[in-house]
């Protein structure tokens, strides 16, 4: 099954219109033809079934068949994470934590960053296509970037965490007695967090925690965040 | 700490010249100077720690001051993995594989494998950056190529699992018991396992798993193999 995008597609639309591009894209690659059925998401949890009423390569159409509202079984997880200087391997964090299970990504920027701008165009792009891929229904919220002391300050209620390489007393991820509950990590970027960003985050009661017995990069820190949280609430399901 | 690979060095080597490509990147890059010390692995378990005795940036040279032999807490995971169609895409799951904890890799060539050659020596280079950039003494085992049924029917006495997206009746990793013991992990390439090699790899004793609710790229699934069975591994020494 091939997903399309579109944000503003509702429940209520009995009808839809593609671009030139996609109109192009649907019939010229992917070979459709009158009849044939479409699945469009909104983001938001909708799936819009359709089926197409004008092949047109300039401008097809869809009249909708029925729709459907998926439950978000998307991981209550937030991680906040400073981007690494490459964009490449930013690129590969949201990717593949989009297809992992991730609700929430805050771009943060700490003592040591070494970027301090992102593309929150270019950023959301392969968020959309990593749910597309990977045919889920709901895109996670991005943010916009903003300092560290600016989001650990912040009065959150879910469960919070500090990952970093320095020493302390830290604990592991399947130590966190309420992984089901909603969380939020804090990945630092190349160079780690600073002595005083770590004692910030303890002051803003952030647990410390340590992902693994290896030093991880940045965004491999990101990810592994994501799946352990989801592999540990699958295992603690079951007691 | 910057760690060195010379697969040539053993705990009896006194003394150490390196080539003039390093000898220039310790002098030029990380600015070592005389007495300075600097750390080598053979990526068998060796870290071999000597003081620079000579800092010319022709030929560094380096004399013993201890060794230790690093026991291999490495995660004893074999992947058997189909390299898909983009080089980056293997280059990145080869990476973040060794940063998280991988023993053995070997590429196999599937009914719907769209790569069937591979360049062994670019992927030992991966390979040997990613050990040394998360400082570990271990370097992965790279198998050569071969086709799936040459390594479905191969004896092995690990735990073995075949993971796809068609249906099934699957476990999820958190369900394998013997987590703790050797495991072998097959993942399937672009358009997955065909049925044919699912029923061979049946009739091997290979146990169908899924990796996630979601449906995961090829170098994705492979990443999420290794770190949930590392989580699994530390949360399960619990009980």
């Amino acid at each position: 099954m091939e997903l399309f995008y579109l944000e503003t597609i509702s429940s209520d639309m009995n009808e839809v219109k593609f671009s030139l591009d996609e109109s192009r894209h649907i019939i010229k690659v992917l070979r459709k033809k009158n009849s044939d059925s479409i699945h469009i998401t909104n983001g938001k949890g909708l799936e819009w079934v359709g089926e197409i009423t004008d092949s047109n390569t300039r401008k097809v159409t869809a009249k909708k068949i029925s729709n459907h509202v998926h439950k978000n079984n998307q991981a209550n997880i937030h991680i906040s994470i400073a981007p690494p200087k490459s964009n490449d391997r930013m690129d590969w964090f949201l990717e593949k934590a989009t297809e992992i299970g991730i609700s929430e990504i805050t771009p943060i920027i700490c003592d040591n960053s070494e970027r301090k701008v992102i593309k929150p165009l270019r950023m959301k792009k392969i968020l959309v296509s990593a749910i597309k891929q990977s045919n889920q229904f709901h895109l996670p919220k991005l943010n916009p970037i903003i300092t560290f002391k600016q989001f650990v300050e912040y009065k959150y209620s879910d469960i919070k965490m500090i990952a970093h390489c320095r020493r302390g007393i830290k604990k592991g991820l399947h130590q966190i007695s309420n992984i089901q509950s909603g969380l939020i990590i804090l990945i630092g970027p190349e160079g780690d967090f600073s002595k005083r960003e770590i004692e910030i985050a303890k002051e803003n009661y952030y647990t410390e925690i340590s992902l693994s017995g290896q030093r991880l990069r940045t965004e491999t820190a990101g990810i592994v965040a994501c799946n352990s949280i989801a592999t540990l609430r699958k295992a603690f399901k079951r007691y």
